[in-house]
């Protein structure tokens, strides 16, 4: 029967995450630059007290060092780390690398595990995702896959060029996707794809610059890369040839999850920061919070987060319960991705010139949140997915029960929670 | 742990409460007449079904007469019978009634259980909440309560006006609330006041006029009131004197949600509709559900159905596990009043022509929705309390973690839903 | 160079129109009934005075009764006019004779005039203009166009059905789209049509039922309609033969407007009233407009009027200076639709139960006004085609400055007003 | 009578601008960077063709060096050149110097324009406005005003701290407000209070940092700024004591509207990079403007825009015709403000990646237009401010016009534009 309690060591965890974000995160933000980024040795010395708080890569089995946590006791956890664009670097969660890691715990076979998956757990090694290419490419649309990986002998040769690939600057290995010819799609509309481990070194994977963008992106940027005759030998391959896309599904709904519960991270302390602000400035002879106004972008802000923490938690325990998902991860993701912004937004409204200045954190969650909006899909593609989804069960429901011409009978409904886990 | 799964027997009795309203309730909808209302027969052999079908009085304790459900149940059945305006009618759940049988229950003496709750549960009768006073008596703002109690000997005399009294043209009796002079308030803003039980036939008390309104209420409209020396017995006050505000407390957070839920089951049926529809139709060579501007506003109701579900579900946790459930309830009746207007207004937008005819349910829901966001406390109201308790909160927690400039440490936070309820 | 004033004579005329509506027309609301209409002697002896007060047909031609106004000064009339529901009515100037009037003086033969026109302007007579029907046919997509009209000799055999025609119960004459087989369409999306003038006495012309509607029209309803080989005479065509969509955009783009104008007084009013209540309530200790809550509502919806007087004023004028108006005209029926629902919605609100009462006219503006969102192209018609605009304007300037890979320098704009009536 | 036309004078005036900044502004962009701001002899050099094109100081009197515009000829020229943040600068007609040179030509005795507003229109030196205070000094609230000047002698010593005043590094000479003693305050809510003209090389005046910030502010940053015993002679004083405010409504409301007309510029360029991306890409076997959310931006953005020129015109025609234009100035900046931040908000959305980037200016226009939301009186003040307006004119017109209790009859509005240069 649903509940919505934290078990008594979720709920010790959730505050030991937030005392170490408080205590030790959020003092080292000074040390961000906006041009510059963070100091290599400062993420070092709060990735080691992370880890001797027992505070490290949460998603990860505790074989490889992690603290396996399932995805509702991320939810917690990664929300806490999130009160900080440090917090889940210093806990190593953050993207790409966390994505990655749960694709390789997946998919690689032991030996890729040992010399890509531990070392990356351990903090000692960034990654990337190399799947996003220039137009006319695969962006918004995957179909549109160019880069192409053909064999020779016992090798793979890659070629092709791809686009705001994060952290590439610095990473040790890509994980790149590209079509193969082993094989003839089953769906038409999708070419095969594999996916490759790709040393940074190889000289036939080329860093073209850093793209110059809005948010701060502050370890290793967002990358354009020219692959040109790299070469890769057979064991490169992640997981089967062919699997591509299917991989990329797996990668995809729990990092759209772990996004989101990061970023609301990012809401909740905006709207703290707006709330404290509120509370101790005046004007026009009142205390700034209030004045309706201010108190109206305050609950507004309140809300959405906890309509927000109530959609993640749920998205969270159908992929536990061994649903897939992408349903509710798009609804998910899409709503939570344009709370953030006006969360942000709002807050930053409230601070007035506080909020625009680089003095409170909130000029930087403004550029930096924006982009969320756009990737992982663009809330457009989400939205269509979502309709899709609910009009063909409003189609089956109709076969169903007989057509009703004022449409009242359908039933069951899409949208409803329980469906999923029902085993449970 | 957090979950949402539904017990077997609550999935059983979800379906069978939809399976009941789609056979039964929804074809007797043609009855309905926006002019005339429902006729009393076809309501009383609605009801005689719903009680065969093991579906009747469902908030009410067992021994009198109802199923005895907990707040997390009721989510569920009143969400389904709320598919039709007609649902809570038949199943005796609806509004102004719940409310008033959840409050005798709480407050009435055993006498007054069987003068009162017994036949009312049985749905032998009909109530009233007389509570709202024309301006410049209480609205909004109950601290203006005007009309008063004085006693006379063994007896009360009551005198005011009330205004916006649901159901009260064929209601039994009142639950009428007055202000009484025995006490000083506590609350220097709140008057002392207390509640009445009063016969509709007692010649003090008098409808003036049935209110012409947006909405068309089918039974018992929205009538003007005027309590001219009403005069009753001792027995007629309901609970203990002076504690009325502390009982419309009682009686609101629950009834709050309970709004919430049927209104959610319009929502829901609103967007089935809207989707039948568009899977049905086309326009410009292309099924209408096609059409991108289509499908965002149904994936935007869905998406919004979904979150408006969860905040319910999390509402009625709070209160099952004890909570006082203000903060969330308050959160929870302004997101879902606004959800389903919005939900109404698209899906009526979709059906086009259609949506606004009377052919459809649409337009009765989009003229009955609207007073949602009014009573029950305007949304306005209800942003100003959820702001004050998040400023609150923030307060405290720069009190406990000393002030730091940049507001960035704040915590705990107040809209987290796992500080409800944490010893179940 | 543009200008914002008014002439003295118009400014006259608006004031004249202005006192006319506030001491004779609006008193006569009280009989307004939501079930049975208002009383035709009333609406008779309302139109006597206005035509006493020289205020009658302001839109049509002197020498058949009217009063020749432009365009532009029709905007700053209808609007005055459109404080009440019943303003239109009484200077005959009201959907749809007012639309049929303008039609007939552009297309019709002298004798039609006489037979048909003069009568209209008079206010002897009504009419409808039967376009619209029901799926699968000519609703929001014209070129589903069903309904037919054969050539049998020197008649014409008219068949189809037609869907929520207003005003046609109690009408003298429809004015009747069908398709003609008289030609090749030029355009293959859309057929041939024709208009046909047929007096509602024509047996084969037949009411089915007044549609049931979210609005409460009230004079002649929207009605269903069948024709059943409804034989005409060659006269009663109206204008050439096949080219019935051109007069309907002869017909829709002006009437369009005239929407506006009429709905923005309807929008003005409801501000008006909701800020008389605002400076009149108390709640909380303080007036009612006081509180920002309320305050931001009553800017918004004053800003947003504003602006919408703002861009019917333009359209006006590019229609007086000869522009086709296409592009503005949906603009501004999009942007007016919308604001003048946000402005009701708001005042409502702001009014709190009083504004869901009958005893203020917001509740029946709320119902009336939703409607216009839909009628003369939904509002997602009316976005295709502005953005199509938009498009082909920033392709065009690429073509002649060159492709520009940032898309930087796109110019002339599409969206600004002063590319039309240049040669003034 | 209204007219939206342009003079020929003002047409070509208008392609002229548009045509320099395509051909000689847009293309220096990619100098501009977002850490080190644009090169100094780039814009030497950008300024000497704006001079030899004949565009130079648009805005100030052709003694002075200017072309002596009237505000609705700036209307039109100001767009233009807003499509890039370098185009007014190009013109010498960016803030904060564009508003310091009309307070000057309005206020300055003749020494003080030939020292100051001379080389200022000539661009020979830059200025800056030094009003805002950091908390708890004057902000949003500007009597809160905490600077003090104060009379020793022949001159005036003056300390406080100043905030955010924009352009400071690099500038020649402030204008600085302080409260000065030397008379009573008529208005009891505001100081007394005197503007200075300040040399930048005063010992007195010292700039403590350059505040960092969400918008990338090309010349010389937001300052903090510190005047110790800064003493100035009697010839500092700019115009009269005693009357810095009403100075500084001088200032506000024509820069307020200045400020406008240069962000549309930046809002039409975001719709028409979006809109020659949208032709230019595919996703999903479809030109990306085909997909109907594509299409709604754009069709929003469009007449979102149209909207905002329009009340720009208006608001410069009641400026140029004697209004004092507050109530309108302030419609509009709140209007615009979040006009174009909705408009850059969906040209980024549309180009996805691509607007992320810093490729395309939609990034940097992001991160310039937010504060504009902020300064020059945050959208909740303007709204305040607007609503007390049409509170008082609807009080106005019930006291006129009797009490109607229904709110019916308020007239005549407030927000009607005709009331406004009623005797031009």
């Amino acid at each position: 029967m649903f509940d919505f309690s934290l078990s008594p060591a979720l709920m010790d965890l959730k505050k030991r995450t937030a005392a170490f974000v408080r205590e030790h995160v959020i003092p080292e933000e000074r040390y961000l630059d906006e041009h510059t980024g963070f100091p290599q040795e400062k993420l070092k010395e709060l990735r080691r007290k992370a880890r001797a708080a027992g505070l490290f890569a949460p998603h990860v089995e505790e074989e490889w060092g992690g603290m396996g946590l399932s995805m509702r006791e991320m939810s917690v956890v990664f929300e806490e780390a999130g009160h900080s664009l440090l917090g889940p670097l210093a806990l190593n969660c953050s993207a790409p690398d966390e994505g990655n890691m749960h694709l390789l715990e997946m998919v690689a076979t032991p030996e890729q595990k040992e010399r890509y998956l531990r070392p990356l757990v351990n903090g000692e090694i960034r990654s990337c995702f190399a799947m996003t290419e220039p137009p006319p490419g695969a962006g918004t649309d995957p179909s549109l896959l160019h880069t192409t990986a053909v064999r020779r002998g016992s090798e793979w040769v890659i070629n092709g060029d791809k686009w705001y690939i994060t952290g590439a600057e610095g990473a040790a290995f890509a994980i790149c996707m590209a079509r193969t010819e082993d094989g003839q799609g089953q769906d038409s509309r999708q070419p095969r794809a594999s996916m490759f481990l790709i040393d940074m070194d190889n000289p036939g994977f080329q860093i073209i610059r850093e793209i110059p963008s809005l948010d701060a992106n502050f370890v290793g940027g967002h990358c354009e890369i020219a692959l040109r005759d790299c070469v890769v030998p057979e064991e490169a391959v992640l997981g089967a040839v062919g699997e591509g896309f299917k991989y990329a599904q797996v990668r995809l709904a729990p990092a759209r999850l772990t996004h989101c519960m990061r970023w609301l991270g990012v809401a909740q302390r905006s709207l703290d920061i707006a709330a404290q602000y509120a509370n101790t400035r005046e004007s026009f002879g009142q205390q700034l919070g209030k004045h309706q106004m201010v108190a109206e972008m305050i609950a507004d802000s309140a809300t959405e987060i906890h309509a927000s923490r109530l959609m993640i938690w749920h998205a969270a325990w159908v992929l536990d319960t061994g649903g897939n998902g992408k349903y509710e991860t798009s609804m998910t993701k899409t709503y939570v991705a344009e709370v953030v912004n006006r969360v942000v937004d709002r807050s930053l409204q409230i601070c007035g010139s506080h909020g625009v200045s680089m003095d409170l954190p909130l000029a930087l969650f403004y550029r930096s949140a924006r982009p969320f909006r756009i990737y992982d899909g663009p809330s457009e593609i989400h939205r269509t997915v979502i309709a899709r989804q609910v009009l063909k069960a409003a189609a089956q429901a109709a076969q169903v029960e007989g057509f009703i011409p004022e449409g009242a009978a359908v039933s069951p409904k899409t949208s409803e929670p329980e469906h999923h886990g029902e085993g449970q």
